[in-house]
């Protein structure tokens, strides 16, 4: 519990209105993506960056944890405030787009703008934001880019990290830096924007971000290949992706999440497929949108593809993806838990890595369904069984380590977009070495010695 | 001067003949393209990571300072032994390229690999390396990502740090850690990769990077602008940019630059031009490129270009590259000394930058000829004098201090591609607060608690 001194003093930075302590309140952001809870001792949000500046000085001399949050849309407990202390919201006050610099093509912009307002709003000045993780209606950039948010675009466009020119944040220390910017070249001084991307509040507080901006393509296309097996698929997309041909997604669905998706919403799709693959390109001249699907089409049946759909209009491009970005919520028929994991590894492994991932289904009887961004090597794995069932929940974590396992063996990661958070802080070791931690430990000191800022998680303490 | 124990211990690792430490080789490794000049205490060639490991854990016990080398081809003093120590070579070992992976398109290198030895081999196997320093013939990829190098594809491709992968360093401890994968995605851990490009090896010691490929575009295409003014030359860079095209290059060169290679190569260049804009466009479609070029002759008229010139062929886009290329040796004519520096602005700021630039040329009465990457921001700013007079040099200094305020008050960074060193050293003040400079320092010990490595660099001491 907070002591009720600094409770008055936060009050006296930000105004009554802008802290909650009933436990209503702290109830609700208690939560996240992964249904795990902790109750903050307070909820501030602070109107600007000097606020931030205020509570993190006075939070960082009296030992008071600080948790910032975005949306709380995170899958790995990112923005939990495990170990107590106050969870700063940036979406009361710091959510504004401050500028859309169309001569230099930057926006800038504070960590509580959520990803598609500011997709719609640079899209309306003819420019274009890529990255689209399947939170974009609801997840903040700040948490974009704590996280390091990838999305379906990445197989051409790149991540979060790609777009992130510059980052104003606040130290724990009170400190205000800057770093970057508005430029596509910096090399004076180290790479603080860098080191901050990905380092899940645990390093500075966000408080202002300039990103990229790119112009928009005029035109996009979509195409859906047919698979008879998940191997056959898995070689299209590497050899797809070495031909010399850089679609903007190439989406996969395996049988089970095709099943799914059909048995939930009826979209006609073909049932007894092995795999899917949807594929986006885009460019200015229709020329060469039919030049890349061409090649595509090529490859594809070189490896297999027993039918490639092009989608003539809009609306069936719309049903395309439909099928996919409705995968995951379609996958519930199989089980009311689901162990969501964004594995990652380079795409030329990924026949190898399903077909481990389907030995480890059979090993242990459980259901594991995949679908994902296989464009960029990222699968999304989900164990699923019966959350009331202790039984099988203990079955599924013991699958979820071996496929934690067999993608570091064939040189992944364990997360390509979700981060590490809490959810798979007890899995570091198993990827990184002792070496390796100490540096991460030493990296976190030289930010934050008091250990202030979002504590316990990563795996660092 | 180095003590012979020591000395006899690196001897037992590498053996004799990787050893220098006779005053002629002592002298030829005291320079770098800065032509300041500190001798090591020896030089020393690890055969492979183990000796690398173990050199710089006994440097560390031993307190004795290591400076890794590239090709020295830097321009800021980056791998010159300001402070003596010992010189980490790699060009006679650790110079291979040790796998072109055509299944994930990632090319795995040791940090000794030329630029442009890397750039042939990719090519060959249908694959591009687009980062395309001046330095490229002879620069090394450890260099090259110690110094995050850039070039002549930045506006459409970006530079060094955007094809960096994955990196396995040694830290001065001795110990190796390996950040990042041969995937696009990767979440887990902080950024130790993005941390280390640009560190200028003040952090770890590199033993083998990882860089992502590319599809080799089928076609380029070349064409000149010549603009009355750099005032209209500036103004058609950035709305070229900001209309929805991306050329490859868009580079400048001023009048005085134009005359210089125009006396020194007779190459039937405009001399009474205000300036010119050399541009690149690439794609797979003949229709592509036209239409890109389309545009940008577009752009260019409406902002007062008075002829638009299309390379016919090879022979007519080498012409004009010869121009851009030769550009920096052709300025000798206006003095022996030349003070080369790569500021790098926002873009739209760029008519106003160099308008500062020729009001200190007329306050100091010296040349200050332009050119560079200005489809990124990136002008090479070189102040021309007398070398021989000491008083003109003074001036010259002076001069150059005022471009890098002129360059930080429009909101641009004192170096796009070059780094910090000890050249720029004095002038991180005018750049980095405080907080960011203790924040530097903070991150420096953290790595380097000992500074063994490369001290007295980007002014951290």
């Amino acid at each position: 519990m907070i002591e009720a001194e600094h409770l008055e003093y936060f009050k006296t930075i930000v105004g009554d209105e802008n802290i909650y302590s009933d436990k209503a309140h702290l109830i609700a952001y208690s939560y996240d993506a992964t249904c795990e809870h902790f109750e903050p001792d307070a909820v501030v949000f602070p109107r600007n960056e000097e606020d931030v500046s205020k509570i993190l000085a006075y939070c960082n001399e009296h030992k008071i944890i600080i948790v910032p949050r975005g949306a709380g849309s995170g899958f790995t407990g990112g923005a939990l405030p495990s170990s107590g202390g106050i969870v700063l919201g940036f979406e009361k006050h710091m959510n504004k787009i401050l500028e859309i610099d169309m001569k230099n093509m930057v926006a800038i912009v504070q960590p509580g703008v959520i990803n598609m307002d500011l997709q719609r709003a640079v899209e309306e000045a003819g420019l274009f934001y890529p990255p689209d993780p399947a939170s974009q209606d609801y997840s903040t950039i700040g948490g974009n880019v704590s996280e390091n948010a990838g999305g379906m675009r990445a197989a051409k466009y790149g991540i979060t990290k790609d777009y992130v020119m510059a980052i104003r944040a606040v130290l724990p220390n009170g400190d205000l830096i800057k770093a970057g910017k508005r430029t596509i070249k910096d090399v004076a001084g180290y790479n603080i924007s860098g080191i901050l991307i990905a380092s899940e509040g645990t390093l500075a507080v966000l408080t202002e971000i300039t990103l990229k901006l790119i112009p928009k393509p005029k035109l996009t296309k979509t195409a859906m290949g047919i698979f008879p097996t998940v191997k056959d698929a898995m070689e299209a997309v590497y050899k797809t992706m070495a031909s010399g041909i850089t679609p903007v997604a190439m989406e996969f669905l395996d049988n089970l999440t095709i099943r799914a998706v059909e048995q939930t919403f009826h979209k006609g799709l073909p049932v007894d497929a092995g795999a899917l693959l949807v594929t986006d390109v885009d460019g200015n001249l229709e020329d060469d949108l039919n030049f890349q699907l061409d090649q595509i089409e090529k490859v594809f049946e070189e490896n297999g593809c027993s039918e490639f759909r092009r989608a003539k209009d809009e609306k069936e491009a719309a049903a395309i993806w439909f099928a996919r970005r409705n995968a995951s919520p379609a996958l519930s028929i199989y089980g009311s838990k689901k162990l969501n994991e964004d594995v990652t590894v380079p795409r030329a492994v990924l026949p190898e890595l399903l077909e481990k991932f389907y030995a480890i289904a059979n090993k242990y009887s459980v259901k594991i369904p995949c679908f994902g961004h296989t464009g960029d090597g990222n699968v999304h794995t989900n164990v699923m069984v019966d959350g009331s069932n202790p039984e099988e929940v203990k079955i599924a974590y013991r699958a979820i380590e071996e496929v934690f396992q067999a993608t570091v063996d064939l040189g992944g990661t364990l997360s390509g977009e979700h981060g590490i958070g809490l959810a798979k802080a007890p899995y570091m070791k198993m990827a990184f070495s002792d070496a390796e931690m100490e540096l991460f430990k030493s990296i976190k000191k030289a930010f934050d010695p008091n250990n202030i800022l979002n504590p316990a998680k990563m795996g660092l303490d």
